[in-house]
Formats: C-alpha cells, structure tokens, sequence
C-alpha cells in the first residue's frame, strides 16, 4: 500500500537565506515574514486576518515568505491575542442538505467533538457550499479564530483544499483529497471496492455495473477498485459517475444504468445512499432485489440496516478515522510530525447481494 | 398580548461614578472597567479570554465593572486584534442526536445561515450538551472569536443564559428563556397552544390530554395556553410532562397517559415529534387515530407531513424566527437598540385530529 506510507511535512524548510534562516532556528515571527517579504508589518497582518485591503503582489510576496519561513498563523493567533484559540474548525464541504441526509456526518461530527472534547478543545462547524460561504469560512479560520481544520467532504479541485495546502493552517482532509500537501485520514478505499467487486464476481454476477462518485474525495479509489477486479470486462456503459453521494443522485444513476443496459444483473453503488437510491429505482423499474439485481453498498451506515433488503456493504470504521483524525491535527498544532494514514475496510453480508 | 411589548436594553446603563460615567459618555474601554474593577488592565484581559490565572474575587468584580460600564467583550475583540470577527456562534443547548432528529434545527440552521450571510457575517455551530462543553462554548465565545451568539433551545435555568446575561455579549434566545435579560424571538406558543385546544374541544373531544415539555423554551407557554382553554377541567393526571420535544419522549408520555387515563379520546402534544411518538404508541396500544383518539401537534414541521395519519399542528413561522433573530443580533453587535418579537402561529388542520 503506497498510500499508507505517505508522509507530509508540516513545517516546510527555509530555503532562503537572513531572516529565513534565524526564523528556522527559532521560530519565525510575523516580523521575519515581513522581512522576507519586503514588505511592512502591518501587510503580513492584513494578510493573516483575510487579505483585505492587500494588493496581489504583496499577497503573493507574504504567502512566499510564509512558505519559506515555515511561518504558521497559529503563532500571529498567539501574538495578536496572545494565545491559541484552542478551537478546531469541522468544515464541511457540502450543502446543508446533505449533512442532515448522510448519517457519515453525524457519525464524524459525534466522534469529532469527542476526541477533540479529551483535549479541551472545542468543535466549531462550518459549512461551506458555496463561493462566498468558501470565503468567509478562510476569512474566519486565517484570522485566527481556530487553531486547525479538519476538511471533510472536500470535493476535487476544491481552491480551499489549495489555501490550506499552503501550510498557513494546520488541517487535515476526511478521505484523500485529489491534490497533494494536506494529510488525511481514509479508509482503504481502492481495497474495500476490490473486495465488494470480487464478492459479486464470486455470487455468480456476469454484468456487475458502478455508481461512482469520482468528484468526491473516495470516489476515484473506490472506483479503481471496482477496475482492478473486472478489468477490461468493466465496460464503460456499466459505470455512471454520479454527482455526490445522496439518494437522488443514486435513483438518477441506476436509470441511467437500466436504460443503457436493461441486462445488468449487479450493482456497486460508491455509498449506501446511493445504494439506497439504486435499490428503490430497481423496485420501481419492476426488478428483484438481490434476485434480479444485486446490489452493494459502501459505508456501512446505519441506511444499510433500513433500506429493503438490508445492503451487503463495505464498512469503513468511521469513529476510528475521526479519532485519527483529531489526533494528526492536534499532532500538526502542537508542531510535531505526523503523517496520513489508511484504516482497513470490512465487507458486511446482508441480503440485497 | 403583554409578551409582545416585551423590551430587552442590550447595553445597561452605568450606575457608579467616575470611571463608569466617563464610560457612558464615550463607550466603555478595557481601562475603564480596570479602574472600576479596581484591578489591572491584564486581569481584565484574562478575564475576557476565558478567566484562566484570575481569583474568584477578581473575576467578580470585573464581571461587576462590566456590567456597570456597559462594556461588552466585542470591544474586547476589537481592541485585541483590531477588527471585528465577523462570526456568529449559533449554540444549540442539545445532544447532538436531537440537531440530527428535529428538523426544526436544520430550518433554523439553513435560515441562520443564509440570512448572516447576507450580510457577510459567517455562523459557527457550537454544541453544548454537558457541563465540560458549555464551559468551553463560554470560553470561545467569550475569547473575542465572535460577535454575538444565537442560542438554539436553551433549557430554563440554563447558565450560559446567565453569563450571557451579564451583557458580556450580544445574544438572543430562539424561544422565551426562562430568565430575564436576554432578547428573543418567539412564536405565540401560548395562543397557539389556546387555538389548538380550543380546535379539539370544538371536535367534540371531551377528555384532552396534554403532552407538555416545561424544561426547554416555548413548552411552559404552550402548557399555559393548554389550560387557559380547559381551566379546571385540565385533571392533573392528564398532563404529562417531557424531558424534551423528542419522539421517544412522546412514546413514554402517552404510555404514561394511557395508563392514568385509558379513556382519553385527544392528545395535544407540544412537538410534532412528541406527536408522531404518541401516534406510534396509541397504535401499538391498539387505538385508532383520530377515532379513538385525536392527536394534535405544534411546529408544523417535515415530520407532521410524514405521519400516519398526517398530523394536525399549530405551524411555527420558523424560517421568519430565523431571520429575525438575525436581524436583531445584529441590530445589538452594532450597538442599536432592539428587542424581543413574538411572530403569529396558524392552525393547519390535517387527519390526525
């Protein structure tokens, strides 16, 4: 597993030379930051309490100078207010909607709160579904209202994730993020869609198609997986690539797969809301679930116990991500090394496959 | 109605000499409450950051020279980091299983959302179902980290209400709290709670129970607009009093009622949820809705329209409570007058009663 051994370096080296270099040694403030910027204190300030009133040259000046002094704004938090917030952000990257559809959330937002309550640190959550709500939420947690961000749901190419990256905030991602910089905490996900695909293969399934979920963070592994097993037998008009994780997108998906192929005799859906959608699009067309069609899930969420016939499904040990979770967070505020890690997968035999 | 009059001074006025005149003459500053408080601008300072390092003595007489000066801890945030955070705490007093069950937070949340939005303000959800998260919740909000606080379904003689109270920060209650000092916005339980009544008694119903929830905000009003239609024909044994609005608390107060009353023919429950879990519990007894027994709700919430039978409820103009505690939270965060509202409820008649 490649992944597992993936590390990142929260404190990137100087590499420049002067106040770079007795900022490594110990610690850069916000007047190195400036020194290296060429620019005045009060621009770096500016810059650190959301880039008002800051021209794009000088912005570009700061964040370079922030890079190559290993310089983070949880020590301007500290020097403006002369302590940490001992606040972490739960950014949520998705319409509200969806936090009260998908029981994952609340399973990370429980476990979240808890971990982070051992260390007396509080749990703030932010939602951000929109360009503007993206900008006030960076606003707040660079002014130094938080003292990290934990980014769940984070879509593909989201500029958020890009911000973050550049190691102005300590945060880590819920699933593996499409860019690089940011350490996370997933489940095996590559692995888990590999063990449900071989699972069909292994009940006698011939054409086995795949609701993925490619733009969001575990879709593009889940359906690798789902690649790995069927190879060339994964015909491309047996895979729809839905726009999130939700009921409606699964219900949408499985009748695009029907129409495409009305001989499809198994489904792996990316989530079990999907999943869930699949099976009632199923019954309506007139199918049999698992007889006509099997389907499996990915989560293990509590839908998986209420959906009819209950899901065969992957379960992703998400009270233990978010633990882990807190814990690489904490790791990065406290200033030591900590690195991504993958838990292992589950597959759970109920009775829709 | 005496309610609606209500008025609420968000910056009381200085009583004491001095200092505190000079205060009210030109708004408070961090030195005025020093001087008032007869202690240094540092343990102010700490005090405002969360108390830590300060002796109960000291933070006493802070907290009194804040409270004679008017002074309020968004000057604080101010005078700290030299603007303000733009950021309002949306604190929900509940476990976090209720945020996810009751659909009237998600309404509040999205409408909270939107409307702080508007007005380029960003919203934090904070929870606080223990002691340990309440003292944390105080802390951060109380740190500078936000501007004013909406507090969501305070129970009564909750202590956050007192400390916000104090005039330490702008707040307002989503329902009446049972304390003094803190604006809210309301709907008109207890004529809602009137109107209900009187619809079944019109039915012909002659012994109502009530499922009342006196511990949070909005279920003593309700219960009063309960009797004030039935007077003394309200027995005690046919009210039963709920820990909270939840379905399972609904299930256990009709078990309870039909126990002590097997032959009661109406149920008027302060939730819908408290509704749907009597629903569920009469039926499990083997009693007919509305023919046995009619059952009428108060929120007008999603889940009134997926009982079965769909229920009869007051509606609650959530998304207008909503935005009008916006708009008076922030009338108080820039330091305008404003004060309590109270918002007309509607009779929607469906087939449970």
């Amino acid at each position: 597993m490649a992944d597992a051994t993936d590390t990142t370096d929260p404190s990137p080296h100087p590499k420049s030379r002067g106040a770079a270099r007795r900022a490594l040694r110990r610690g850069p403030t916000i007047d190195d930051v400036a020194e290296v910027a060429g620019v005045s204190r009060g621009t770096v300030s500016r810059v650190l309490n959301g880039a008002h009133y800051v021209s794009p040259g000088a912005l570009k000046a700061v964040e370079q100078a922030m890079r190559t002094t290993g310089y983070t704004v949880n020590q301007s938090a500290r020097s403006l207010v002369t302590k940490q917030s001992n606040a972490i952000a739960f950014v949520l990257s998705e319409p509200q909607e969806r936090l009260f559809e998908d029981p994952n959330f609340s399973v990370l937002l429980r476990c979240c709160t808890q971990a982070l309550g051992e260390q007396d640190f509080s749990l703030v959550l932010m939602l951000e579904s929109s360009a503007d709500e993206r900008d006030r939420v960076l606003r707040y947690v660079r002014g130094g209202h938080v003292d990290g961000v934990l980014l769940i749901s984070a879509h593909a190419g989201d500029p958020f994730i890009g911000d973050l990256a550049r190691g102005v905030l300590p945060a880590v991602a819920c699933g593996r993020p499409a860019g690089p910089g940011i350490p996370y905490v997933a489940a095996e996900d590559r692995q888990g869609a590999r063990e449900m695909t071989q699972y069909l293969v292994d009940q006698g399934r011939r054409r086995i198609g795949m609701i993925a979920c490619s733009p969001v963070v575990g879709g593009p592994e889940r359906l690798a997986g789902y690649r790995d097993v069927l190879g060339r037998k994964a015909l491309k008009r047996l895979v729809v690539d839905a726009a999130d994780y939700s009921h409606a997108a699964g219900v949408a998906a499985m009748r695009e797969l029907l129409a495409a192929s009305p001989d499809i005799d198994a489904v792996f859906a990316a989530s079990d809301l999907l999943a869930a959608g699949a099976i009632d699009e199923l019954r309506r067309s007139g199918r049999r679930v698992p007889d006509d069609v099997a389907v499996g899930g990915f989560d293990d969420s509590r839908i998986a116990r209420e959906t009819d016939p209950p899901l065969t499904t992957i379960r992703q040990p998400l009270e233990q991500v978010a633990r882990e979770m807190v814990d690489v967070l904490l790791r990065l505020v406290r200033r030591e090394p900590a690195s991504s890690r993958l838990l292992p997968t589950e597959l759970v035999v109920r009775a829709s496959a």
